[in-house]
């Protein structure tokens, strides 16, 4: 701990950073929510709030009732006395910008009251308007009779740019039960609710009614109806979660803080789904342990911690409490057991309970098989090599940003000479590939379609790059080292291909003295990595993520077939 | 604009980040504000919430009452009745894991039920209490008398991690008048608040008294004093701003938060006061025109866009849709006329009348004059040598990230060249200085204590990195390398000093014809950079921002004198 003595030096807070400086005075977009308070966060004003601010807008409100209620259930509704939800509207839209309005659980004031003052407004002074027509919460609480409620916000809907019902609110709005077997009926029943709520736009909702594929893959679809009458689709895989308390409010606060940038309708609505998919994905574990239902989404997925940035960052001086702060701080020593019976961090990441099943099917994929007895058809190893290709570029770009936060001059050396080294191993790739298929054109390689497999491990070192650490970059970069390596000595006896056959110079690549030196490397590498850090347990998380994406790279070379047409 | 047919192919919707996903079901940290609504959003129970989210909190509310206000003033408050406010806690405190209570705005009710919820816990079962003895809003409301609420917040503080008064509350609280001339006052301002509220630490804003130094600044002090009996002191710079509206809350939620995540006490105090800095300097620009007073400040200044993520991301399909919008952007015809006016893109950032100023100042600046005509002391052009050795350490760093951010392969390898021949430049910077000056230790160099001028400017390259284009970027680095050039070209005239001196040499460095071609590649690079994208105008702001920070640096320089100790 800090002494009075060592404290009596103040601790410098610094000026604001002079990048964000040039936002000086920014001109925040504005989103009002126009609502009810869930005080246990997870809906209602709390969601908008945390969704509006999640996608740098300035969120205002207007309560128009509080509730008593968690994810079990709804025990109070008080509702916001009409003068007072008139005060804080009148208020708002006198001295406040107000770029868009997002309405979602309503009283029949609150909506007379939003109707009569918009109403009033010229159309070119008035607030975007989203309308989410919420009928009964995911917790099974509503403010009045259905019949009514839905009566109010046809009242409001011709005022709006969008509104965004799911199936069930569809229905009731249309005033019938439709079935729903396919796109045409969804863009049916939506054009439907635009005829009867006059709004502008429609976005009907499919989360409540997941189709399957073929495949057996549950899909959900949300259909986009616009006024000029196109439409758009948005496909998104079901997730099956139990964290979808709030998803309605979200969706309709994230459309309306991307329409208060600016965006386009289509582009707002594609990016507010992607978001609550990504936040229900991810989920938090905020309830305590009996509750087991309807868990709150994660709004803040995407967000830094702002103490962590200022603790980081060397221009901060935050370094004086940190570094006071540090002593403190007990090395685990359990870890270091388990490390010194390991052997090395390498044999310990591999032999952790969340790693090993990922290892394990990584080094022995059937994909290094098949090159080492001959087996695998020839156009699917040239796929694997062009999609590789492309993964080559991304592990370069990686490389540059692990350079850039690489604690020595040293590891910058390293780096760099890394990087030259997969510049000399695109080159051999484009040698390889052009010659052994006869491609004559070099913008071949610039035009690669990149597979999902491979999007999804560029994503995933994207990320690490962005929020992870230097430690956090040098665990993710290292399974595509280790596991090659290890994945061909697994093989070895079972290569029988011909020695001039391309398949045998790939495995013996890996087999190399240079290439072994280099897994050696890596090791050292590891070791010290984990000298660096107490957080072993997300460096787990991360060897694991990583040797599983590698595994779906080859899993998707095997599965590949060349298109039809 | 999209066709219906064009549209019949549907949008994808990505699976989450993977890297994202390793936080699956994230124990968030919970804080829940229990205050007063705000509908402008810039204080209350929203001014937490934002706060709280911007933290990656979850946040959770209870409303003890909804004013109808805006900066202008409180035209309505109404309380929440009191079993609502009972429901709504007892919810929360049996539904949800809440790691922090954060108060602000109370009415009596609300403070005795919360003192009866919180006596009736086990000390390790209840939630951390920061209370923000808040007596009167920045817009002039209170909700009661004030030795009222006094008395009831001393009631509640028993039970409280930390109290968060200013200095007119802190006098209300002991119930005197005291004069605050000395860092010593304040303290024992503090442990007299700390003895009345038996809050085991107090923190003492010193933000409404600023103290000016001997050298004219004005500063503030916090003052934090924890029940050990130690005291920490935070002094920050005074920042004359109209957006104050509140602070208060602000900083008590960031505490909250930072507590929440497991921060300890002097390090959640700094990095909340340090985001309140930051969120105060930036500011937000949200009411209408009429509105001169207590805009808000800035919660969401180090938010990413989710959906600028997106878009920019390869790996997601919002590109499809991207794509498509692209072709209704209209090049500025304007614009275009400008630079082919001005002949050049960098004639056109430096002729630009935000940028000139600064231009002029940085490549007319007294310095190199000084080095010029061997007026400058040997001891400030040393402090120079050593501080920009350690600004070309960044400067390595920072085009390590500008690789990684470069659009063609040609642009990578351009950096890593770059990346090189500063690496050299280091080298001889070392020869430089340990043969000119003697030094014989080369860990000398690793000690480097950067100035404040230097730190800035890394501080704003790492940001530009961080969440600038690869466009911003170049547009960053390009005033290090023309200001010299240009400054020495102005300058050379005046090169009076013996061509032996290190003084001329380094003059010759600059206006040798190496350096002259990398000028005009440098020239070359900007003029592409300007067709890559619209935003002039953020260009025109970096290069104006980094002249001034180039300024600086030399400014720091002439103004170095060694410390006498």
């Amino acid at each position: 701990m800090t002494t009075p003595s060592q404290m009596e030096e103040p601790v410098l807070v610094n000026a604001p950073p002079p990048y964000a400086g040039l936002n000086h005075d920014d001109k925040l977009p504005t989103v009002m929510t126009y609502a009810t308070s869930d005080p246990s966060g997870g809906a209602g004003i709390e969601a908008d709030l945390k969704t509006i601010t999640a996608h740098k807008c300035y969120g205002l409100t207007c309560i128009v009732a509080i509730t008593a209620q968690t994810p079990v259930g709804v025990s109070k509704i008080v509702k916001s006395p009409k003068d007072l939800v008139e005060a804080i509207l009148d208020g708002n839209l006198r001295d406040m910008r107000v770029d868009v309005i997002k309405t979602g659980m309503l009283t029949r004031d609150a909506t007379h009251v939003l109707r009569d003052r918009l109403s009033k407004l010229e159309e070119s002074a008035r607030p975007q308007l989203v309308v989410d027509p919420v009928l009964v919460a995911t917790s099974g609480a509503m403010l009045a009779e259905d019949d009514e409620v839905i009566k109010d916000i046809c009242r409001l809907t011709h005022l709006s740019t969008l509104v965004t019902p799911n199936v069930y609110e569809s229905m009731q709005i249309v005033g019938k039960e439709t079935a729903l077997n396919s796109v045409q009926d969804m863009i049916a029943l939506a054009k439907k609710v635009q005829e009867v709520t006059k709004s502008k736009n429609v976005l009907l909702k499919g989360g409540h009614c997941p189709w399957t594929a073929a495949s057996g893959r549950k899909y959900v679809t949300d259909v986009l109806v616009s006024g000029s009458g196109t439409h758009t689709i948005y496909e998104s895989k079901f997730c099956p979660s139990k964290s979808t308390h709030g998803t309605g409010c979200t969706l309709a606060s994230a459309i309306s803080s991307n329409l208060a940038h600016g965006e386009s309708l289509e582009h707002a609505v594609y990016g507010a789904i992607q978001y609550v998919h990504n936040a229900i994905g991810i989920g938090c574990n905020v309830t305590k342990s009996h509750v087991t239902e309807n868990g709150p989404i994660n709004h803040v997925y995407g967000i830094e911690k702002p103490l962590d940035e200022m603790v980081n960052d060397v221009c901060y001086s935050a370094h004086a409490l940190n570094s006071a702060a540090a002593g403190t701080k007990a090395v685990n020593s359990n870890l270091k057991a388990q490390i010194r019976d390991s052997g090395s961090f390498f044999e310990f990441l591999i032999s952790d309970p969340r790693v090993k099943p990922h290892w394990e099917s990584y080094i022995n994929h059937d994909f290094v098989r098949q090159i080492a007895d001959g087996t695998l058809p020839r156009y699917k190893f040239r796929f694997f090599l062009e999609q590789d290709y492309a993964y080559l570029e991304n592990y370069a770009q990686i490389h540059c940003i692990s350079a850039s936060k690489a604690p020595t001059a040293e590891d910058v050396d390293k780096s760099v000479t890394i990087i030259g080294k997969i510049k000399t191993e695109m080159e051999k790739h484009r040698e390889k590939v052009s010659g052994y298929f006869g491609i004559k054109d070099m913008k071949h390689f610039d035009q690669i379609r990149k597979s999902d497999a491979l999007k999804n491990y560029a994503r995933f070192f994207l990320d690490v790059a962005n929020r992870g650490s230097w430690e956090d970059l040098c665990v993710a970069l290292s399974p595509c080292l280790m596991g090659y390596g290890y994945a061909l000595i697994n093989q070895e006896k079972n290569i029988t291909v011909p020695e001039d056959d391309i398949y045998y110079a790939w495995c013996q690549d890996y087999l190399a003295a240079w290439f072994k030196e280099g897994m050696e490397e890596g090791k050292i590498l590891l070791d010290r990595v984990c000298q660096m850090t107490e957080d072993w347990d997300s460096l787990c998380k991360i060897y694991a993520a990583v040797c599983e994406l590698e595994t779906q790279f080859w899993d998707s070379a095997l599965a590949y077939e060349p298109e039809q047409n």
